[in-house]
């Protein structure tokens, strides 16, 4: 996320105060015990994901702070895994000795997601549509079964049993990351704590159905896509860069436009207004940033994480606040003050909802020019709040 | 435009007061005089264009406004070509005998522009890469040049002359309506008298390149696109059809959404969870409007409406602020408080540049569920404000 980011030309505003975790972290990985059964019902013989831990579990197993991450993210929050790494993970921040998510205090975990879009980054470990089916010993392709952000929970929940894990100090999660952590709540009030929802939503209305789902339904458009069975084959790359320009888009703000581009040309020698051929500095940037990203995804693993958010209602209710009912965890909502893809309106209704039955809320707006990825690379601004809802 | 939001599930929303104007409107055409060259110096041979117009002008030619058309409309603005059409124009609302745009007043007039995407509705006549290029016999395609809202304004200049107007009481336009109505401002200012612009943008900034770009991006993904020289052979439906979908929804708000759809399933006994081929109410919806919209749509001709757009800053200048400053009417600025296209905050940097200046300009929010689309079916709730704005 951070080198797409510097792709789109957003080195300056992306940039956040250096060093939070200096220690190294490594990936590691876990098998689910059995076969998985999803909350649809269907059966995943073998399911093995990845994840990341920093500090330590202490003896009563209750100071853990789960983070799940957001759509195109995966388990790498902080930290590097070699000294070299040209970034670390996308949370650094705020994580570390002293910085609101201490390791010196808390064990951190996130882990990395079903249908995970990564798979060729040479870390993630998830398994979706790309992994093999042990009865084909062929990839799933579209024949994996549709899975809900409810089973990410279920898988993370046999993680930390395994771990030692009783209580949750907190979950915090940004975007897609949110919506593991409202479910969290939901599922285990008992277990968690405190909830941290960042750039968030607890439900995916009918706009953001329909938003989330053209990115699939672009890449479809691809004729190497081959109704998913391309494995082996040439990859649907036209559809997924085109699939990353627009969901790269959906992510940001005009702001964002106005600090990095204007309407300046790609090539000061090259007038957009002359050929079709020339581009504006933010076509080429966004150009080079979806081809970046479309090279470390896999297009069937995209759709299928793309179906479980339109999926997405806290607690699998209808009713938002039906689904709210269930959390008992003090809540601080972080919503982006210039989100065009989970609005902050929609935010406030959640802390109308939470307070109105008694759960304790607090909520802040995170400031920046960067729309929804306020929420990723914007949250140092938001440590004395953390710092202080972590610790009360 | 207003059948394709019936499409979408819309039709309570998108009602407004019946019965602007009752009588019946006639497509004319306008053959531009000798050879048109644009703004970027390209020759076009032969340019026509179609036109509409209610009311008559006075012996002053003095009580003309013009109505230039937003980027998926034509210039039936109001009326109905024959009393059973299922709908009228897409402002009726505002028009006719004792409505804002008092036909007993008022001559009204629209054209239709450069490449106009409506080339299969069997009324729109527009000049583009569908039309036949004289020295070839065949399509332009791509080759037909780039083009500029300015060339729109050039050509609209020409037949206002023919047609003995002489000055503009007003140019009122929604969408890529408004960006020309800026451009008459600026490009005429002696003649323009008072410049209305509705969910407006007086410079398409780098997010509305970025967006307006997707749009042809996503048809050129279609393998039958064949780099525009589709013409004679199948069409690239499946893109059209995808970028009517991204369009749309780019048009739309969070509140549409809510107000038309929720999480409804498309078919109660169809869960979505269940099967990939199961849709929420808003995508079967939203397919079947993307659908009727790709059918009346040439795509060449919509990439290159897509590109004029990219290209807009008022006057041509790069600075908005000097660009403004040739405008001399008096305004009134009519954005949508949930538009997440062109973004009221911009029009509202817009107002502050023009008050600064010394510009007379007056601001209103369009309120309404539709986003965007508050300015083509929202319109009524202005009434009073737009009456007293043109008369005096």
């Amino acid at each position: 996320m951070r080198n797409s980011l510097a792709a789109l030309g957003l080195a300056a505003i992306a940039t956040q105060p250096a060093l939070g975790y200096d220690g190294l972290v490594a990936k590691q990985s876990f098998d689910y015990p059995g076969a998985f059964t999803t909350v649809g019902g269907a059966a995943i013989k073998q399911v093995k994901v990845g994840y990341e831990t920093l500090g330590k579990l202490d003896a009563a197993g209750t100071n853990a702070i789960l983070i799940p991450h957001f759509f195109s993210g995966n388990s790498h929050f902080a930290g590097r895994y070699k000294a070299e790494d040209k970034a670390p993970g996308y949370w650094d921040a705020i994580v570390g000795p002293g910085k609101p998510l201490d390791t010196d205090k808390y064990f951190l975990i996130s882990v990395d997601s079903l249908c995970n879009i990564n798979t060729k980054d040479g870390v993630t470990v998830t398994t979706g549509p790309a992994s093999t089916d042990p009865d084909t010993g062929k990839p799933y392709a579209m024949r994996f079964p549709e899975v809900q952000i409810h089973d990410f929970v279920t898988i993370q929940k046999a993680l930390l049993d395994k771990l030692g894990v009783k209580k949750l100090h907190a979950v915090m999660g940004a975007s897609m990351g949110s919506l593991q952590s409202y479910e969290w709540a939901a599922t285990y009030p008992a277990m968690v704590e405190r909830l941290v929802a960042v750039i968030p939503a607890a439900q995916v209305d009918a706009y953001g159905i329909e938003r989330v789902r053209h990115w699939g339904d672009i890449i479809k458009l691809d004729p190497a896509w081959k109704h998913g069975d391309y494995y082996g084959g040439p990859e649907p790359m036209d559809g997924l860069v085109m699939a990353f320009k627009v969901l790269s888009l959906d992510t940001l703000s005009p702001e964002w436009g106005d600090a990095a581009f204007g309407r300046r040309w790609a090539d000061p020698a090259k007038d957009p207004a002359k050929s079709y051929d020339n581009q504006y500095a933010v076509e080429a940037a966004a150009d080079a940033s979806a081809m970046a990203r479309a090279k470390m995804t896999d297009a069937d693993n995209l759709i299928c994480l793309a179906r479980a958010n339109e999926l997405f209602t806290v607690g699998g209710k209808d009713s938002l606040e039906e689904g709210l009912k269930a959390i008992k965890a003090k809540t601080l909502l972080l919503p982006s003050h210039n989100d065009h893809l989970l609005f902050p309106e929609a935010t406030r209704h959640v802390r109308d909802l939470l307070q109105a039955q008694g759960t304790k809320v607090e909520y802040q707006e995170l400031a920046g020019p960067m729309g929804h990825v306020n929420g990723v690379v914007g949250m140092a601004q938001t440590a004395d709040t953390l710092t202080k809802f972590l610790a009360e």
